[in-house]
């Protein structure tokens, strides 16, 4: 994968000394599965096993992932996938910005570019579970809790 | 399909005058797309593409279906389907009963069907959104509303 893929999008292009620094977008799902695990630790999640994440990559609709590029480095820095019915529905899990790159607006950025992949995709119902502590942070994206009295449900064995 | 498809199951049979009624479940997908609009329309629902509904169908990880079959004829008195990334999580869209069957149990066994299908799947986080009429009825079924403060959230377009 590189930044001339078709299914990447540069987001971003810093110069910094004599180094450029880019930021960009890839819907590519061959994604290095103990990158993504560095960055799910670093912002506290709890441990999955990599053989489910890697089916849950495969049968996610869309997966959308943040890449800094520095030379010829690339580090993963974000990542966002979403299920669907590829017709009406689709739910967004597993939103995750590296701390080192959060408060730049880069989180806002990813799910701006995620719902037009999905809009683009004529999917009219885009919907996700937020935790208590950022649900300030959808909303701002456009997502209303609870719209006309909807209740978010999970289940739980007895 | 048949009830001695794989994919079936009865439920309930019920010997009424001379005939057997029996109620039995399906996950077969090849469902007469005219049969469910009728079904949907029975309980007020807006219409939607059937191309579209064809779609959704082929790409929900589960479809269950439900069925009363008298003599050699069968009738669509239910449905259910859930999306997911066939490892972590699910979300269950488009419960319908028949009002004509509606008040029986039978969404309750619809639902522990459904449920018992994504468990035996490994799917362990099982999701819905539930509009706020039929909040209860899920809640009974060990569905809970905003479990530690999660948010259900639709983004709507400015």
């Amino acid at each position: 994968m590189g930044t001339s893929d078709p299914a990447s999008m540069v987001l971003a292009e810093v110069t910094n000394r004599d180094r450029t620094s880019r930021i960009f977008f890839s819907t590519d799902r061959d994604i290095d599965l103990y990158e993504l695990e560095e960055l799910c630790d670093a912002v506290g999640w709890a441990r999955r096993p990599i053989r489910k994440v890697r089916k849950a990559i495969q049968n996610s609709f869309l997966v959308v992932s943040m890449w800094e590029q520095k030379g010829n480095r690339k580090r993963l820095i974000g990542f966002s996938r979403a299920t669907s019915d590829h017709a009406f529905n689709a739910t967004i899990w597993d939103v995750v910005v590296h701390p080192d790159y959060q408060g730049k607006g880069l989180g806002k950025t990813l799910m701006h570019h995620l719902i037009k992949k999905l809009r683009s995709e004529d999917i009219s119902n885009v919907t996700l579970f937020a935790d208590p502590h950022v649900v300030d942070f959808y909303r701002n994206l456009g997502f209303m809790p609870d719209p006309e009295g909807i209740k978010g449900m999970f289940w739980y064995p007895d």
